[in-house]
């Protein structure tokens, strides 16, 4: 029932994987900002389907057209409604999910709670929404360099099974992300993430990772300071996304273990710290330094091995995934995390007009 | 500016630190639900300061006044006021803070963000703020168990530092919970962490760690599937305490280096699954299975030894902490993480009273 | 930048007068629900242009397209995607209207809130955005008839301009609202009303009017005391419609000179009560008796006569209307106010489902 | 469940008539700005019971005191709490009500929708809840003052039963509201609404009467478009108002009788309209002319005659007011529709900051 995100830059999203069309509604987007809809689109490109041979060889055009909201390349502050057609759904793949629920899947959950679904490629509960959050973050991202135009948005592939990027992040090159298909900026540890999906592929089977994300420069002031402070939106954000078991900012778990006088942040004189073991952010807020943090992403459910699981009937049967998934869904899951952020950054933003006079 | 909690079951608070009080509305409760306030007031026991020689030695009475919203012992629909009194603020043990910014603390984001701020002990940044979500906790757990008298809900301290309680959360007594100050239900871990918070407190330093929660018995299909998924949720309840800054579910960032074969639940004819690596929860909505979740905190900042720091004007100066804290807020966050765990839960049944008909 | 209604039942919509579509996102529908597409069809054909010759004869097909939410036939719980193709948009008719602000429109005031506004046929200020709500409305009488089946929304034009319907609704034949193009159900009254639009028409002048609205068998119980009290909510939704002026229920101004002794509705021994002037609400909620409100509806601003205005500039000059606009907007106006009553009942009818268990 | 008005500077009530105090949360109100708190008691005190000869006898201090949010006379932007202690409840007046539902007020709905309601003085439905709304809006009124310091509010009592003040708003000294008991700014239609309520007092009886709002420069672009109007928003705060029947705004229900070339109003060069008959309001935005509006109240149903009713078991039996009422609500009801009008135009105020850039 809650398909919105947001305050006072909010998306509302429509749409079932196999469905006709997914889509929505962009609300509260200032006026009179111009967008370069080849940058939402390439954003688009970056998470579809069939990219590379790492990721589901679901072929989709992924083409997003906007309906309204836009008058001569300008926003108008209303409405920006957006829609990407469905065209490749071979639901037929998918017909035997009808009877019988998908281990680690959303089917049994869906059936329980409302008592119907749309069993066809996993129907709402298909990460194909996630589609619609990089349109709007793809917007979001414009709209943010517009009002800040300093503030850069960089996530990328940290872990893939056990194969970590364990550099901190100060010493990588963001530009060389996109130059291989599973998104690590460090090219050795790329290939050997990369070979190590191409050998779970072959075996039918799946494997986790962890995506980081560095915002840079954002303003001092960011976030609200109880129940929506900046940290807990971007983990509501970051939970939204399908297969996300963990999120932690700054030195996260690392830092129960550490004592306050090794954690502290000093201040330079110019109100800048020393370190950032608190990720940029203090008491909710963002504080100017580089807020970064870290999303964990368990193996995805659907796997080309025989399971065993039930039908309706609570029948004992078995499964093997016959669709076409991701092995690892971290590489394509980069631009969904640097959406997100987008989004909850503007947001912030936002808010922050009211906050004093 | 978002001091509200929740969507059905709504909690909206005030109050700084050392002004008269502070307090909260609870608004969207059920009718006619009789209320224990002696267990309202020994849930907020277990948080008060001052409870043992490893906690601060502020001393609150914190007791919890009820305005409005009870009829003869019961709820009436309409909102819930209460209060708790300030009785021991010791305003000049802070009044250093008022020109200069604590290392890792609110001090600079508040000033920044609004230009004005209480300083006296963190004011509205202070985490006797979560003294409010113990009350509107225990009035939901009370609610819950009326609605659901199965559910249970246990936290207990997992790591103090270094030092884990790594037995699984099925193999421990929660009955023990309450038996040592530390609040971990294995005995003899729980003196070992009591040692090493006295060490540290000795040391004039503090140290974090972390609380693990379980919630038994929840009913299947709570929770929103896209924005307001159950453990975006709980993620962003927990993101709210002070200090946290990891959270994860099931098997959480275990689950990245995991195969798929390996982290899939599979099914057992009743619906329930062999293994519940998922921890509860497909694709936003509870599968009946225990939810549990670990929620890191990192060490309080404010520390008995001498720092760094800059005042108002960018001057380097230095400054040592006066005021009484705690070394380690792990022990008194175990209630806080029932408390908000407990608002979550209830929302979330509320909400599903409209899922289908 | 507020383009949502309601609570639980939420309706997002988008879409300007001449752009590509209109549309909107129903959230919060309970799923397993059947709807009747035809029905929700005919609802938006009372509502379409053109119907008759005392409406504007603008020609658009308004076939309203669902993309998601339902599944063979049935609502599933997820979003409720619609959409309405603009096909018949004369924009060169609006191209005058760039540089001019039409007198009594909203050129002037979204032009100055946004510094940007598209301007062919009013854009997002149009009319046209009713026919969302109309499609909305439809499906929430269904669902509302599923849950309620013996609910009834009857609207019918009660006057246009010195000529009213004086009868009490409690004589009137609502099956003979759609007998007539003015949906008046007094077949004489509708006479002169259908002539005097003629005639105002003739002169190249618009009209205003009033609508009147019954709801039969509203559960007890329905509306929330203080701030979301009924009446407020539909007051709200009738002063969404472009156009409206005033709104009220019971014996609305007419109370205002009465004693407390004559307006007090004496109780029955079934709780009913002897009279009605309460309108069927007291303190915010549905008591049971009829609910009936009216509303108030100026002229339409579109007239075929010459005005005096200012260009952009501020010089001043002259218009005259020259798209297809309504002389009336009463007889279309029923089905809206219909519609929106659907919502806020529905809205409300959800929200009461967690009053007290 | 819905005690929360307003969307970025929001007002959360709690409180009943006989409880121990009634209160509420200012959230989201800008920080930084100075607080006379004389001017907010004095806005209190017009509102008060015991002011006059004209009003309820029941004498309250209705002292406000404020708990949080403010710090050396400034708000700081954390939740500003206040109070208002109940001191004189003489609650076995009201003992009588328990059994038996009072006509025309909310104690049947209340007590069908809860099962449950705190019978006392009406408990939450009082209109003493709205002495909740004065100390808000007396906020906000500083809070509008210090971002726009020319904004005025002015409301004042325009009828009294069939007396009615006819003459336009523009020729009233608005300075001689506080001057008599009736607020009404004529002084000898004054005294004529002073005698009428007088005789109706002596018959043990209650009158309605009208209160007209005028809002004097506001600046032009408050206002969301689409589902939260402007007038829409001032109509929902109003139909809050206890005994409130009927809003309209600019020409009312007397627009329906008139032609569109009568009621345009046309530009003057410099945006200004020769006429005002859209009172201040264009497609739901402000266009910076008078915002003016008549609100209607029905007679207080308190009535001091014998009249059937019914108890909780349905047996017929009658009842006697025997609690303090007021006559006639208008009067007091007078700083009630400014403070509400207040927090909608401040919010909107807010609201509007993020429009474009």
């Amino acid at each position: 029932m809650n398909n919105t995100f947001g305050n006072l830059f909010k998306l509302t999203t429509f749409g079932e994987s196999h469905g006709i069309a997914i889509g929505g509604i962009i609300d509260g987007c200032p006026a009179g900002i111009a967008l370069n809809f080849n940058k939402i689109q390439s954003e688009l490109d970056r998470r579809k389907p069939g990219q590379s041979k790492i990721t589901t060889q679901r072929r989709e055009a992924d083409k997003v057209v906007f309906l309204s909201g836009i008058f001569e390349g300008k926003t108008t502050g209303t409405p920006i409604s957006f829609q990407i057609q469905n065209t490749n759904q071979k639901s037929k793949d998918y017909t035997h999910n009808n009877a019988v629920f998908r281990p680690s899947h959303a089917d049994f959950t869906y059936q329980k709670k409302y008592g119907i679904r749309d069993f066809r490629g996993g129907g709402r509960s298909s990460a194909r929404e996630t589609a619609n959050w990089v349109v709007a973050g793809a917007v979001a991202k414009q709209v943010l360099n517009h009002l800040v135009n300093t503030i850069k948005i960089n996530a990328y592939t940290s872990s893939v099974g056990s194969i970590y990027l364990v550099k901190p992040y100060q010493d990588l090159d963001f530009s060389k992300v996109e130059s291989n298909i599973v998104r690590c900026p460090d090219t050795s540890i790329a290939e050997e993430m990369i070979s190590l999906i191409g050998s779970i592929r072959k075996e039918g089977n799946t494997i986790g990772g962890t995506v980081t994300c560095i915002a840079k420069n954002v303003p001092i002031g960011l976030g609200e300071p109880i129940f929506n402070k900046l940290q807990a939106q971007l983990a509501k954000a970051m939970f939204s996304i399908n297969a996300v078991k963990g999120f932690e900012y700054g030195a996260g778990f690392c830092s129960t273990s550490m004592k306050g006088s090794d954690h502290n942040d000093l201040f330079n004189a110019d109100g800048t710290t020393k370190t950032n073991l608190s990720g940029g952010i203090q008491g909710g807020i963002s504080n100017g330094m580089d807020i970064y943090f870290r999303v964990a992403f368990k193996p995805v459910a659907t796997i080309m091995q025989e399971q065993q699981t039930i039908d309706k009937d609570g029948n004992i049967t078995t499964l093997k995934g016959k669709g076409r998934h991701d092995p690892c869904v971290v590489p394509r899951a980069v631009p969904i995390v640097e959406a997100l952020t987008a989004l909850v950054l503007l947001d912030f933003l936002l808010l922050d007009k009211v906050r004093k006079f």
